[in-house]
Protein backbone atom coordinates (compact mmCIF):
# COMPACT_ATOMS: atom_id res chain seq x y z
CA UNK A 1 0.00 0.00 0.00
CA UNK A 2 1.27 3.71 -0.57
CA UNK A 3 1.85 5.65 2.47
CA UNK A 4 0.31 8.55 1.01
CA UNK A 5 -3.28 8.18 0.85
CA UNK A 6 -5.96 11.11 0.10
CA UNK A 7 -9.67 11.34 0.97
CA UNK A 8 -12.12 11.23 -2.03
CA UNK A 9 -15.09 12.79 -0.77
CA UNK A 10 -18.23 12.63 -3.79
CA UNK A 11 -21.01 14.94 -2.47
CA UNK A 12 -25.05 14.33 -3.36
CA UNK A 13 -26.65 17.84 -4.24
CA UNK A 14 -30.52 15.38 -3.68
CA UNK A 15 -29.88 13.73 -0.42
CA UNK A 16 -27.64 16.61 1.19
CA UNK A 17 -24.95 13.96 2.15
CA UNK A 18 -21.65 12.64 1.03
CA UNK A 19 -19.65 9.36 1.17
CA UNK A 20 -15.83 9.09 0.65
CA UNK A 21 -12.79 6.48 0.30
CA UNK A 22 -9.16 6.43 1.52
CA UNK A 23 -7.52 6.01 -2.17
CA UNK A 24 -3.95 5.23 -2.68
CA UNK A 25 -3.64 6.41 -6.14
CA UNK A 26 -5.98 6.82 -9.51
CA UNK A 27 -5.60 3.25 -11.94
CA UNK A 28 -7.06 4.09 -15.10
CA UNK A 29 -9.33 6.77 -17.00
CA UNK A 30 -11.21 6.60 -20.03
CA UNK A 31 -13.25 9.19 -21.61
CA UNK A 32 -15.93 6.82 -23.61
CA UNK A 33 -17.98 8.71 -26.00
CA UNK A 34 -20.83 8.59 -23.08
CA UNK A 35 -19.27 9.30 -19.60
CA UNK A 36 -15.68 9.68 -18.17
CA UNK A 37 -14.56 6.63 -16.06
CA UNK A 38 -12.06 6.24 -13.58
CA UNK A 39 -10.68 3.68 -11.61
CA UNK A 40 -9.60 4.00 -8.02
CA UNK A 41 -7.30 2.28 -5.24
CA UNK A 42 -8.32 2.16 -2.25
CA UNK A 43 -7.20 1.51 1.00
CA UNK A 44 -10.00 -0.79 2.34
CA UNK A 45 -12.52 -1.20 0.00
CA UNK A 46 -10.47 -2.65 -2.96
CA UNK A 47 -10.80 -0.96 -5.92
CA UNK A 48 -13.55 1.99 -6.85
CA UNK A 49 -15.41 2.49 -10.26
CA UNK A 50 -16.25 6.43 -10.59
CA UNK A 51 -18.41 7.81 -13.85
CA UNK A 52 -18.52 11.17 -14.27
CA UNK A 53 -17.29 11.34 -11.14
CA UNK A 54 -20.22 9.00 -9.12
CA UNK A 55 -19.54 5.90 -7.58
CA UNK A 56 -20.59 2.93 -9.02
CA UNK A 57 -19.16 0.05 -7.59
CA UNK A 58 -16.17 -1.01 -5.06
CA UNK A 59 -14.80 -4.52 -5.07
CA UNK A 60 -16.03 -4.33 -1.02
CA UNK A 61 -19.53 -3.92 -1.13
CA UNK A 62 -20.72 -4.33 -4.76
CA UNK A 63 -22.58 -7.84 -3.92
CA UNK A 64 -24.84 -6.44 -2.24
CA UNK A 65 -26.39 -4.56 -4.97
CA UNK A 66 -25.80 -7.27 -7.54
CA UNK A 67 -27.47 -9.90 -5.72
CA UNK A 68 -30.38 -7.72 -4.86
CA UNK A 69 -30.88 -7.25 -8.31
CA UNK A 70 -30.90 -10.44 -9.12
CA UNK A 71 -32.31 -13.12 -6.90
CA UNK A 72 -35.22 -11.27 -5.73
CA UNK A 73 -36.60 -11.37 -9.09
CA UNK A 74 -35.41 -14.88 -10.20
CA UNK A 75 -36.82 -16.32 -7.63
CA UNK A 76 -40.03 -14.95 -7.97
CA UNK A 77 -40.69 -15.78 -11.29
CA UNK A 78 -42.06 -19.34 -11.39
CA UNK A 79 -39.57 -20.05 -14.08
CA UNK A 80 -37.23 -17.26 -15.33
CA UNK A 81 -35.30 -18.61 -18.86
CA UNK A 82 -34.82 -15.20 -20.50
CA UNK A 83 -33.57 -12.36 -18.64
CA UNK A 84 -32.69 -9.04 -20.44
CA UNK A 85 -30.65 -6.88 -18.88
CA UNK A 86 -30.31 -3.23 -19.39
CA UNK A 87 -27.41 -1.33 -18.57
CA UNK A 88 -25.33 -3.20 -15.80
CA UNK A 89 -21.88 -2.96 -17.83
CA UNK A 90 -19.81 -4.45 -14.77
CA UNK A 91 -21.04 -7.29 -16.09
CA UNK A 92 -21.93 -8.07 -11.82
CA UNK A 93 -25.72 -8.61 -12.19
CA UNK A 94 -25.02 -10.84 -15.01
CA UNK A 95 -23.21 -13.53 -13.50
CA UNK A 96 -25.65 -13.57 -10.79
CA UNK A 97 -28.52 -13.74 -13.05
CA UNK A 98 -26.58 -16.78 -14.61
CA UNK A 99 -26.09 -18.61 -11.76
CA UNK A 100 -29.80 -19.88 -11.58
CA UNK A 101 -29.86 -23.07 -14.15
CA UNK A 102 -32.64 -22.74 -15.34
CA UNK A 103 -31.96 -19.41 -17.23
CA UNK A 104 -31.22 -20.56 -21.24
CA UNK A 105 -29.83 -16.87 -21.88
CA UNK A 106 -29.27 -13.51 -20.62
CA UNK A 107 -28.65 -10.66 -22.62
CA UNK A 108 -27.02 -7.57 -21.27
CA UNK A 109 -27.16 -4.47 -23.05
CA UNK A 110 -25.09 -1.56 -22.00
CA UNK A 111 -24.46 1.63 -24.34
CA UNK A 112 -20.95 1.88 -23.05
CA UNK A 113 -18.71 -0.74 -24.06
CA UNK A 114 -15.87 1.24 -22.43
CA UNK A 115 -17.83 0.00 -18.84
CA UNK A 116 -17.29 -3.70 -19.54
CA UNK A 117 -13.48 -3.27 -20.82
CA UNK A 118 -12.51 -1.73 -17.32
CA UNK A 119 -14.65 -3.83 -15.09
CA UNK A 120 -12.71 -6.61 -17.46
CA UNK A 121 -9.69 -4.98 -16.05
CA UNK A 122 -10.05 -3.97 -12.65
CA UNK A 123 -12.98 -5.83 -11.42
CA UNK A 124 -12.10 -9.86 -13.18
CA UNK A 125 -14.41 -11.37 -10.80
CA UNK A 126 -17.44 -9.86 -11.58
CA UNK A 127 -16.65 -10.62 -15.47
CA UNK A 128 -16.00 -14.30 -15.23
CA UNK A 129 -19.36 -15.83 -16.74
CA UNK A 130 -18.93 -13.15 -19.43
CA UNK A 131 -18.05 -16.39 -21.43
CA UNK A 132 -21.04 -18.66 -20.45
CA UNK A 133 -22.74 -19.83 -23.27
CA UNK A 134 -25.53 -18.45 -22.62
CA UNK A 135 -24.97 -14.44 -21.74
CA UNK A 136 -24.82 -12.32 -24.91
CA UNK A 137 -23.19 -8.63 -24.54
CA UNK A 138 -23.90 -6.28 -26.48
CA UNK A 139 -22.63 -2.70 -26.46
CA UNK A 140 -25.90 -0.71 -27.45
CA UNK A 141 -28.86 1.14 -26.97
CA UNK A 142 -30.99 -0.28 -24.35
CA UNK A 143 -34.26 2.37 -24.98
CA UNK A 144 -33.80 1.17 -28.93
CA UNK A 145 -33.11 -2.45 -27.85
CA UNK A 146 -36.19 -2.78 -25.57
CA UNK A 147 -38.40 -1.40 -27.97
CA UNK A 148 -37.17 -3.69 -30.68
CA UNK A 149 -37.89 -6.70 -28.49
CA UNK A 150 -40.30 -9.33 -29.42
CA UNK A 151 -42.85 -8.94 -28.21
CA UNK A 152 -44.11 -11.24 -25.29
CA UNK A 153 -40.53 -13.25 -25.25
CA UNK A 154 -38.92 -12.12 -22.14
CA UNK A 155 -39.14 -13.55 -18.42
CA UNK A 156 -37.51 -10.83 -16.65
CA UNK A 157 -35.99 -7.34 -17.62
CA UNK A 158 -33.20 -5.87 -15.03
CA UNK A 159 -32.99 -2.08 -15.24
CA UNK A 160 -29.37 -2.04 -14.26
CA UNK A 161 -28.81 1.89 -14.30
CA UNK A 162 -27.24 4.83 -13.12
CA UNK A 163 -28.79 7.67 -11.99
CA UNK A 164 -31.68 9.36 -13.94
CA UNK A 165 -29.71 11.64 -15.29
CA UNK A 166 -27.73 11.54 -18.27
CA UNK A 167 -27.08 8.63 -19.98
CA UNK A 168 -29.50 6.85 -18.12
CA UNK A 169 -32.45 9.24 -18.11
CA UNK A 170 -34.30 7.68 -20.60
CA UNK A 171 -34.79 4.48 -18.59
CA UNK A 172 -36.89 6.12 -15.98
CA UNK A 173 -39.74 6.86 -18.36
CA UNK A 174 -42.95 5.83 -19.40
CA UNK A 175 -42.16 5.31 -22.95
CA UNK A 176 -38.99 2.59 -21.52
CA UNK A 177 -41.23 1.20 -19.32
CA UNK A 178 -44.03 0.49 -22.30
CA UNK A 179 -40.98 -1.52 -23.78
CA UNK A 180 -40.53 -3.39 -21.07
CA UNK A 181 -44.11 -3.84 -20.60
CA UNK A 182 -44.72 -5.62 -24.55
CA UNK A 183 -41.69 -7.55 -24.45
CA UNK A 184 -42.14 -9.59 -20.73
CA UNK A 185 -44.55 -12.24 -21.13
CA UNK A 186 -47.71 -11.78 -18.61
CA UNK A 187 -45.67 -13.31 -15.77
CA UNK A 188 -42.34 -11.39 -16.53
CA UNK A 189 -41.09 -9.05 -14.38
CA UNK A 190 -39.42 -5.80 -14.79
CA UNK A 191 -37.14 -4.90 -12.17
CA UNK A 192 -35.42 -1.35 -11.50
CA UNK A 193 -32.63 -0.01 -9.23
CA UNK A 194 -34.72 2.26 -7.54
CA UNK A 195 -32.17 4.74 -5.61
CA UNK A 196 -32.36 5.35 -1.60
CA UNK A 197 -35.15 4.64 0.38
CA UNK A 198 -34.57 7.18 2.92
CA UNK A 199 -34.35 10.23 1.11
CA UNK A 200 -35.84 9.46 -2.75
CA UNK A 201 -38.71 8.33 -1.92
CA UNK A 202 -40.64 11.21 -4.46
CA UNK A 203 -38.33 9.51 -7.04
CA UNK A 204 -39.66 5.57 -6.24
CA UNK A 205 -43.23 7.14 -6.34
CA UNK A 206 -42.61 9.03 -9.75
CA UNK A 207 -41.05 5.68 -11.06
CA UNK A 208 -43.82 3.35 -10.09
CA UNK A 209 -46.31 6.87 -11.45
CA UNK A 210 -44.63 6.14 -14.75
CA UNK A 211 -44.25 1.95 -14.70
CA UNK A 212 -48.07 2.31 -13.70
CA UNK A 213 -48.88 4.29 -17.03
CA UNK A 214 -47.24 1.87 -18.73
CA UNK A 215 -49.36 -0.84 -17.46
CA UNK A 216 -47.49 -2.72 -14.67
CA UNK A 217 -50.12 -3.01 -12.28
CA UNK A 218 -48.15 -4.24 -8.83
CA UNK A 219 -44.99 -2.98 -7.38
CA UNK A 220 -42.63 -4.09 -4.60
CA UNK A 221 -39.85 -1.88 -3.70
CA UNK A 222 -36.71 -4.00 -1.77
CA UNK A 223 -34.67 -2.27 0.60
CA UNK A 224 -30.94 -3.50 1.26
CA UNK A 225 -27.66 -2.18 2.44
CA UNK A 226 -25.24 -0.37 -0.22
CA UNK A 227 -22.88 1.34 1.13
CA UNK A 228 -21.08 3.00 -1.86
CA UNK A 229 -24.35 4.75 -2.43
CA UNK A 230 -25.95 7.09 -1.16
CA UNK A 231 -27.01 6.83 2.30
CA UNK A 232 -25.86 3.52 1.94
CA UNK A 233 -29.21 2.17 2.02
CA UNK A 234 -30.54 1.56 -1.32
CA UNK A 235 -33.81 -0.13 -3.35
CA UNK A 236 -35.14 -2.08 -6.50
CA UNK A 237 -38.63 -1.84 -7.44
CA UNK A 238 -40.06 -4.95 -9.05
CA UNK A 239 -43.09 -4.76 -11.25
CA UNK A 240 -45.31 -6.56 -12.69
CA UNK A 241 -48.31 -7.14 -15.02
CA UNK A 242 -50.08 -8.55 -12.19
CA UNK A 243 -49.77 -10.88 -9.35
CA UNK A 244 -48.04 -10.84 -6.30
CA UNK A 245 -44.27 -11.43 -5.17
CA UNK A 246 -44.35 -14.20 -3.24
CA UNK A 247 -41.29 -16.36 -4.25
CA UNK A 248 -40.22 -19.89 -4.42
CA UNK A 249 -38.81 -20.19 -0.88
CA UNK A 250 -38.04 -23.68 -0.60
CA UNK A 251 -36.18 -23.12 -4.03
CA UNK A 252 -34.22 -20.20 -2.37
CA UNK A 253 -33.83 -21.97 0.41
CA UNK A 254 -32.17 -25.02 -1.46
CA UNK A 255 -30.21 -22.83 -4.03
CA UNK A 256 -27.38 -24.62 -5.31
CA UNK A 257 -24.98 -21.50 -5.80
CA UNK A 258 -23.17 -19.35 -3.33
CA UNK A 259 -23.99 -15.80 -2.09
CA UNK A 260 -22.55 -13.21 -0.20
CA UNK A 261 -25.52 -11.53 1.37
CA UNK A 262 -28.92 -13.13 0.06
CA UNK A 263 -30.88 -15.90 2.04
CA UNK A 264 -34.32 -16.67 1.68
CA UNK A 265 -34.90 -15.02 5.19
CA UNK A 266 -33.18 -11.75 4.32
CA UNK A 267 -35.33 -11.90 0.72
CA UNK A 268 -38.85 -12.06 2.88
CA UNK A 269 -37.18 -9.10 5.43
CA UNK A 270 -37.17 -6.86 1.94
CA UNK A 271 -40.33 -7.79 1.11
CA UNK A 272 -41.15 -6.50 4.54
CA UNK A 273 -41.55 -2.71 3.31
CA UNK A 274 -40.65 -0.46 6.47
CA UNK A 275 -44.08 1.57 7.55
CA UNK A 276 -42.14 5.18 6.87
CA UNK A 277 -41.54 3.82 3.19
CA UNK A 278 -45.29 2.04 3.22
CA UNK A 279 -46.74 5.28 4.11
CA UNK A 280 -45.42 7.31 1.64
CA UNK A 281 -45.63 5.29 -1.39
CA UNK A 282 -49.54 5.03 -0.29
CA UNK A 283 -49.06 0.91 0.04
CA UNK B 1 -32.83 27.70 4.70
CA UNK B 2 -29.70 29.63 4.42
CA UNK B 3 -28.53 30.10 1.43
CA UNK B 4 -24.87 29.79 3.00
CA UNK B 5 -24.34 25.83 3.20
CA UNK B 6 -20.97 24.05 4.05
CA UNK B 7 -20.37 20.14 3.54
CA UNK B 8 -18.94 18.44 6.60
CA UNK B 9 -16.96 15.55 6.01
CA UNK B 10 -16.43 12.99 9.05
CA UNK B 11 -13.18 10.34 7.93
CA UNK B 12 -13.77 6.90 9.71
CA UNK B 13 -9.73 5.87 10.04
CA UNK B 14 -10.61 2.52 10.33
CA UNK B 15 -13.07 1.74 7.79
CA UNK B 16 -11.22 3.96 5.54
CA UNK B 17 -14.85 5.58 4.20
CA UNK B 18 -16.70 8.89 5.28
CA UNK B 19 -19.79 10.33 5.42
CA UNK B 20 -20.23 14.16 5.53
CA UNK B 21 -23.51 16.27 5.79
CA UNK B 22 -24.45 19.57 3.99
CA UNK B 23 -25.42 21.97 6.83
CA UNK B 24 -26.18 25.23 7.55
CA UNK B 25 -25.25 26.45 10.44
CA UNK B 26 -23.78 24.92 14.18
CA UNK B 27 -26.77 25.19 16.16
CA UNK B 28 -24.97 25.14 20.11
CA UNK B 29 -22.11 23.32 21.43
CA UNK B 30 -20.54 22.57 25.05
CA UNK B 31 -17.65 21.06 26.41
CA UNK B 32 -18.81 18.73 29.16
CA UNK B 33 -16.09 16.99 31.42
CA UNK B 34 -16.09 14.23 29.41
CA UNK B 35 -16.40 15.12 25.80
CA UNK B 36 -16.99 17.95 22.98
CA UNK B 37 -20.68 17.94 21.92
CA UNK B 38 -21.61 19.69 19.02
CA UNK B 39 -25.33 20.36 17.03
CA UNK B 40 -25.60 21.61 13.96
CA UNK B 41 -28.55 22.28 11.46
CA UNK B 42 -28.33 20.06 7.84
CA UNK B 43 -30.82 20.81 4.48
CA UNK B 44 -31.83 17.46 4.34
CA UNK B 45 -31.05 15.43 7.74
CA UNK B 46 -32.76 17.47 10.46
CA UNK B 47 -30.32 18.26 13.42
CA UNK B 48 -27.21 16.60 13.78
CA UNK B 49 -25.13 15.57 17.24
CA UNK B 50 -21.37 15.09 17.16
CA UNK B 51 -19.28 14.09 20.25
CA UNK B 52 -15.96 14.78 19.83
CA UNK B 53 -16.20 15.37 16.08
CA UNK B 54 -18.28 11.79 15.64
CA UNK B 55 -21.63 11.54 14.33
CA UNK B 56 -23.96 10.32 16.83
CA UNK B 57 -27.47 11.16 15.37
CA UNK B 58 -29.50 13.18 12.54
CA UNK B 59 -32.75 13.96 13.55
CA UNK B 60 -33.77 11.86 10.21
CA UNK B 61 -32.30 8.78 10.47
CA UNK B 62 -32.07 7.51 14.19
CA UNK B 63 -34.92 5.85 14.18
CA UNK B 64 -33.31 3.25 12.76
CA UNK B 65 -30.81 2.78 15.06
CA UNK B 66 -33.16 3.01 18.14
CA UNK B 67 -35.46 0.81 16.85
CA UNK B 68 -33.53 -1.82 16.31
CA UNK B 69 -31.44 -1.47 19.41
CA UNK B 70 -34.96 -2.37 21.30
CA UNK B 71 -37.52 -3.99 19.76
CA UNK B 72 -35.67 -7.04 18.64
CA UNK B 73 -34.72 -7.87 22.07
CA UNK B 74 -37.72 -6.57 23.90
CA UNK B 75 -39.81 -9.04 21.76
CA UNK B 76 -37.47 -12.18 22.14
CA UNK B 77 -37.48 -11.94 25.58
CA UNK B 78 -40.57 -13.51 27.19
CA UNK B 79 -41.74 -10.59 29.46
CA UNK B 80 -39.24 -8.22 30.19
CA UNK B 81 -40.15 -5.75 32.74
CA UNK B 82 -37.21 -4.66 33.85
CA UNK B 83 -34.70 -2.97 31.51
CA UNK B 84 -31.47 -1.23 32.01
CA UNK B 85 -30.05 1.31 29.04
CA UNK B 86 -25.96 2.07 29.88
CA UNK B 87 -25.12 4.96 27.70
CA UNK B 88 -28.16 6.54 25.41
CA UNK B 89 -27.89 9.98 26.69
CA UNK B 90 -30.20 10.96 23.80
CA UNK B 91 -32.81 8.99 25.35
CA UNK B 92 -34.03 7.83 21.77
CA UNK B 93 -34.21 4.31 23.13
CA UNK B 94 -35.29 4.79 25.99
CA UNK B 95 -38.42 6.17 24.55
CA UNK B 96 -38.85 2.58 22.09
CA UNK B 97 -38.55 0.47 25.14
CA UNK B 98 -40.98 2.24 26.81
CA UNK B 99 -43.25 1.78 23.73
CA UNK B 100 -43.58 -2.01 25.33
CA UNK B 101 -46.23 -2.00 28.25
CA UNK B 102 -44.87 -4.99 30.08
CA UNK B 103 -41.77 -2.79 31.34
CA UNK B 104 -42.61 -1.59 34.53
CA UNK B 105 -38.79 0.04 34.39
CA UNK B 106 -36.36 1.51 32.90
CA UNK B 107 -33.04 2.70 33.75
CA UNK B 108 -30.78 4.97 31.25
CA UNK B 109 -27.27 5.62 32.99
CA UNK B 110 -25.43 8.05 30.93
CA UNK B 111 -22.07 9.42 32.29
CA UNK B 112 -22.70 12.56 30.26
CA UNK B 113 -25.90 14.43 31.32
CA UNK B 114 -24.86 17.30 28.68
CA UNK B 115 -26.17 14.75 26.31
CA UNK B 116 -29.43 14.77 27.80
CA UNK B 117 -29.46 17.91 27.91
CA UNK B 118 -28.64 18.64 24.02
CA UNK B 119 -31.35 16.60 23.18
CA UNK B 120 -34.02 17.89 25.12
CA UNK B 121 -32.91 21.05 23.31
CA UNK B 122 -32.74 19.93 19.74
CA UNK B 123 -34.17 16.34 19.73
CA UNK B 124 -37.16 16.89 21.93
CA UNK B 125 -39.12 14.40 19.59
CA UNK B 126 -36.48 11.47 21.58
CA UNK B 127 -37.24 12.92 25.20
CA UNK B 128 -41.12 12.48 25.33
CA UNK B 129 -41.01 9.69 27.18
CA UNK B 130 -38.50 10.98 29.72
CA UNK B 131 -41.47 12.02 32.41
CA UNK B 132 -42.68 8.23 32.47
CA UNK B 133 -42.81 6.92 35.56
CA UNK B 134 -41.60 3.86 34.82
CA UNK B 135 -38.41 6.05 33.58
CA UNK B 136 -35.14 6.72 35.71
CA UNK B 137 -32.85 8.86 34.47
CA UNK B 138 -29.09 8.73 36.03
CA UNK B 139 -25.90 10.39 35.30
CA UNK B 140 -23.06 8.32 36.51
CA UNK B 141 -20.77 5.84 35.40
CA UNK B 142 -22.22 3.18 33.49
CA UNK B 143 -19.24 0.52 34.70
CA UNK B 144 -20.17 1.20 38.47
CA UNK B 145 -23.72 1.48 37.65
CA UNK B 146 -23.64 -2.21 36.56
CA UNK B 147 -20.97 -3.44 38.98
CA UNK B 148 -23.30 -2.56 41.92
CA UNK B 149 -26.71 -3.50 40.22
CA UNK B 150 -28.39 -6.26 42.59
CA UNK B 151 -27.86 -9.87 40.82
CA UNK B 152 -30.55 -11.47 38.89
CA UNK B 153 -32.54 -8.28 39.16
CA UNK B 154 -32.68 -7.49 35.24
CA UNK B 155 -34.17 -8.55 32.28
CA UNK B 156 -32.62 -6.76 29.35
CA UNK B 157 -29.35 -4.38 29.89
CA UNK B 158 -28.77 -2.45 26.33
CA UNK B 159 -25.76 -0.88 25.85
CA UNK B 160 -26.12 1.86 23.61
CA UNK B 161 -22.76 3.70 23.54
CA UNK B 162 -20.32 5.41 21.71
CA UNK B 163 -17.08 3.67 19.94
CA UNK B 164 -15.55 1.58 21.87
CA UNK B 165 -12.83 4.14 22.42
CA UNK B 166 -12.87 7.54 24.72
CA UNK B 167 -15.15 7.23 27.92
CA UNK B 168 -17.32 4.00 26.87
CA UNK B 169 -13.79 2.07 25.86
CA UNK B 170 -14.77 0.21 29.40
CA UNK B 171 -18.02 -0.88 27.95
CA UNK B 172 -16.20 -3.52 25.62
CA UNK B 173 -14.63 -5.82 27.90
CA UNK B 174 -14.97 -8.59 29.67
CA UNK B 175 -15.24 -7.27 33.52
CA UNK B 176 -18.28 -5.22 32.32
CA UNK B 177 -19.63 -7.85 30.60
CA UNK B 178 -19.47 -10.20 33.70
CA UNK B 179 -21.31 -7.22 35.76
CA UNK B 180 -23.78 -7.40 32.71
CA UNK B 181 -24.12 -11.50 33.12
CA UNK B 182 -24.43 -11.27 36.95
CA UNK B 183 -27.06 -8.31 36.86
CA UNK B 184 -29.21 -10.52 34.02
CA UNK B 185 -31.74 -13.19 35.47
CA UNK B 186 -30.67 -16.28 33.65
CA UNK B 187 -33.40 -15.70 30.59
CA UNK B 188 -31.87 -12.23 30.29
CA UNK B 189 -30.68 -10.74 27.31
CA UNK B 190 -27.40 -8.12 26.77
CA UNK B 191 -27.59 -5.74 24.03
CA UNK B 192 -24.79 -4.05 22.52
CA UNK B 193 -24.09 -2.02 19.43
CA UNK B 194 -21.98 -3.96 17.43
CA UNK B 195 -20.71 -1.47 14.47
CA UNK B 196 -20.22 -1.86 10.83
CA UNK B 197 -21.28 -5.51 9.60
CA UNK B 198 -19.21 -5.19 6.80
CA UNK B 199 -15.91 -3.65 7.55
CA UNK B 200 -15.92 -3.88 11.42
CA UNK B 201 -16.53 -7.86 11.56
CA UNK B 202 -12.99 -8.30 13.58
CA UNK B 203 -14.05 -6.03 16.74
CA UNK B 204 -17.75 -7.98 16.34
CA UNK B 205 -15.67 -11.26 16.97
CA UNK B 206 -13.60 -9.65 19.78
CA UNK B 207 -16.95 -8.99 21.30
CA UNK B 208 -18.30 -11.78 21.18
CA UNK B 209 -15.06 -13.44 22.86
CA UNK B 210 -15.07 -10.89 25.65
CA UNK B 211 -19.28 -11.79 26.13
CA UNK B 212 -17.93 -15.57 26.15
CA UNK B 213 -15.22 -14.94 28.87
CA UNK B 214 -17.76 -13.45 30.99
CA UNK B 215 -20.33 -16.40 30.48
CA UNK B 216 -22.46 -15.64 27.64
CA UNK B 217 -23.29 -18.46 25.58
CA UNK B 218 -25.85 -17.61 23.22
CA UNK B 219 -25.19 -14.58 20.26
CA UNK B 220 -26.77 -13.31 17.45
CA UNK B 221 -25.73 -9.99 15.28
CA UNK B 222 -28.40 -8.48 13.72
CA UNK B 223 -27.78 -5.90 10.72
CA UNK B 224 -29.96 -2.86 10.54
CA UNK B 225 -29.52 0.24 8.04
CA UNK B 226 -27.97 3.45 9.83
CA UNK B 227 -26.81 6.17 7.45
CA UNK B 228 -24.86 8.03 9.63
CA UNK B 229 -22.72 5.53 10.87
CA UNK B 230 -19.75 4.60 9.00
CA UNK B 231 -20.47 2.43 5.76
CA UNK B 232 -24.04 3.19 6.55
CA UNK B 233 -24.58 -0.68 7.75
CA UNK B 234 -25.03 -0.74 11.44
CA UNK B 235 -25.21 -3.91 14.15
CA UNK B 236 -26.76 -4.92 17.66
CA UNK B 237 -25.28 -8.11 19.25
CA UNK B 238 -27.53 -9.66 21.20
CA UNK B 239 -26.05 -12.35 24.12
CA UNK B 240 -28.16 -14.58 26.31
CA UNK B 241 -26.80 -17.18 28.93
CA UNK B 242 -28.20 -19.67 27.40
CA UNK B 243 -31.16 -20.07 24.67
CA UNK B 244 -31.41 -19.12 21.41
CA UNK B 245 -33.05 -15.87 19.26
CA UNK B 246 -36.65 -16.97 18.22
CA UNK B 247 -38.81 -14.32 19.04
CA UNK B 248 -42.51 -13.62 19.99
CA UNK B 249 -43.33 -12.99 16.43
CA UNK B 250 -47.31 -12.97 17.32
CA UNK B 251 -46.99 -10.18 19.61
CA UNK B 252 -44.59 -8.26 16.98
CA UNK B 253 -47.06 -8.84 14.80
CA UNK B 254 -49.78 -7.00 16.96
CA UNK B 255 -47.90 -4.61 18.56
CA UNK B 256 -50.02 -1.53 19.40
CA UNK B 257 -47.19 1.24 19.00
CA UNK B 258 -46.03 2.64 15.95
CA UNK B 259 -42.75 1.42 14.84
CA UNK B 260 -40.93 3.46 11.27
CA UNK B 261 -38.70 0.84 10.42
CA UNK B 262 -39.41 -2.33 12.56
CA UNK B 263 -41.71 -4.67 11.28
CA UNK B 264 -41.83 -8.57 12.36
CA UNK B 265 -40.52 -9.69 9.36
CA UNK B 266 -37.70 -7.18 9.00
CA UNK B 267 -37.07 -8.62 12.89
CA UNK B 268 -37.22 -11.75 11.39
CA UNK B 269 -34.56 -11.27 8.06
CA UNK B 270 -32.07 -9.49 10.78
CA UNK B 271 -31.86 -12.58 12.36
CA UNK B 272 -30.46 -14.39 8.80
CA UNK B 273 -27.03 -13.68 9.43
CA UNK B 274 -25.50 -12.52 5.50
CA UNK B 275 -23.42 -15.69 4.73
CA UNK B 276 -20.31 -13.53 4.25
CA UNK B 277 -21.26 -12.24 8.44
CA UNK B 278 -21.82 -16.08 9.02
CA UNK B 279 -18.36 -16.98 7.92
CA UNK B 280 -15.92 -14.40 9.25
CA UNK B 281 -17.49 -15.13 12.73
CA UNK B 282 -17.33 -18.57 12.63
CA UNK B 283 -21.10 -19.34 12.65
Amino acid sequence: MNTQTTWHHENFEPTGSSIGYRITRKLDEVQSPFQKIEIFESTDWGNLMLIDGAMMLTTKDNFLYHEMMSHPALFTHAAPKRVVIIGGGDCGTLREVLRHPGVESATQCDIDEQVTRMAEKWFPELCESNGDPRAELLFDDGVAYMANCPADSVDIVIVDSTDPVGPAEGLFNKAFYESCFKALKDDGILVQQSESPLMLLDLIKEMRGEMGKAGFTTFKTLPFPQPCYPTGWWSCTLARKGGGFDFRTADARAKAFPTLYYTADIHAGALSTPPFVAAALGE
